[in-house]
């Protein structure tokens, strides 16, 4: 487990390498609710994030499923190690309709070469969550040759 | 199976509603190569597609293997019915470096209330298509209520 | 909701199935804890259920994941309807030592036509329940034509 | 790649493992065409394979997606590599109502520390083979210590 000092710098190494996902600002995702072991990342409803029926298109959804349990995994790692997402399952289960929607992702098994994470989605429809997606992710943890410049 | 009047109303319904997705416009998709049991949707490499290294950031290959097998599914609807996408699983293989990448997805298995797709997701480095994801996809196939307006 | 009698109708139906499935005789398996929206299913450690290791053999906790989760979707069925796996993702987290292991289903959302279920399965070791695989599963749900005998 | 001596070795570690796999002996599955990258598993019809209708059991289908992935990436270890199953995802396509279901399996994308396998899962009717099932595998490649006793 990490200690304080570790962790401000394990979240300061993710918060730096989410900010040059080119396609985070595009689709204006945020990182929210960073812990050991657990990450959120919402969006807002934009017509540019939306399918033809003005439901948050399944692919905006995917993305934030596969965000958010892979920054999970990055949460749990020792120096010298990156993840980098193996697979993902993604079950839809509801239309999101809400004005912000959000995965919240939890790791379930942390590994020495490979992190199981779950996913929820959230749509905040009238104050209320509603559970509109669930997934089942695996992230391989990989670790750098000593002097490597670490980077997931 | 369609006649040619039948498959040109079908791809046509399908390009309407295509065009109406905010997301695909957004992320800059094209739908290439529309044919019963097939689609290829294919995007650009453009730096607000990309994550923290350079590469198409997986939540991207994720959107085009969303709508790559719905559509696949949806080139084989008979009249009435419409495609929700009920689930996919996603491997990742390689990382994206090309200047275009597509998803290539194929019904497997068409069903009444359920159709089966694959999708292998290719990057186009140097002329050559590499391998860099693959896919399998469930979705739902809805009938609608006679007289109710076709949508998926 | 089901009423108590309905949920003996139910209950009877189920175990009356399940008590026709060669291969859960074959592998010795309980059904255990049947509840509205709930199953699980047990089996108890024997040589001709292990792979090379000692260990619970990958394919025993799979077929653990299919029937609790298909069991679980059929506790919510509704008169005239049956249930057919759809599909279903499983992760591996450790190895199953037990003399016990079960898989605990529960269903994560209904549906008129698909039920979407979780699985955990344990390992009872020296008296405690070790997580040793996690699963994600569809679950078709089929109404059959009024006067069909129902089965799933 | 392998030559033809390494092939040999092998083919005969891995034939050896299989046979030391309760399970496997317990529902009667055979190891067919074993070569670089792929494994068919096969079983016979027998009522203690079957479930409540007379079709294979998901279960039983499951098993032979399990093992021939899992072996199929074993035939492409080099020397101190061995293989274990991360995760798999299935699809059931159509019941299983033939004398013989086999499992063909192949990789896609072999690994370091992660291979990547697809299987088919063929129902043997009238002498015709008739498409069952699919899956998408990820089998984890673990490197052994020097010295260690290999295993998978």
């Amino acid at each position: 487990m990490q200690n304080s000092a570790d962790w401000a710098l394990i979240e300061s190494n993710i918060r730096d390498r989410v900010a040059k996902q080119g396609f985070m600002a595009h689709v204006g995702a945020l990182v929210e609710d960073l812990a050991p072991g657990s990450c959120t990342v919402s969006v807002t409803r934009r017509p540019e994030l939306l399918q033809q029926l003005g439901f948050l298109h399944g692919g905006c959804i995917a993305f934030l499923v596969d965000n958010s349990t892979t920054i999970a995994a990055a949460t749990m790692l020792r120096p010298g190690q990156a993840v980098l997402t193996a697979e993902f399952k993604l079950n839809f289960l509801a239309p999101a309709r809400g004005d912000r929607v959000f995965a919240r992702a939890r790791v379930v098994k942390p590994g020495r070469t490979m992190t199981v994470a779950v996913a929820d989605v959230f749509s905040v429809e009238d104050g209320e969550e509603k559970l509109v997606a669930t997934a089942l992710a695996t992230i391989s943890v990989v670790t750098m040759p000593a002097g490597a410049a670490g980077d997931d």
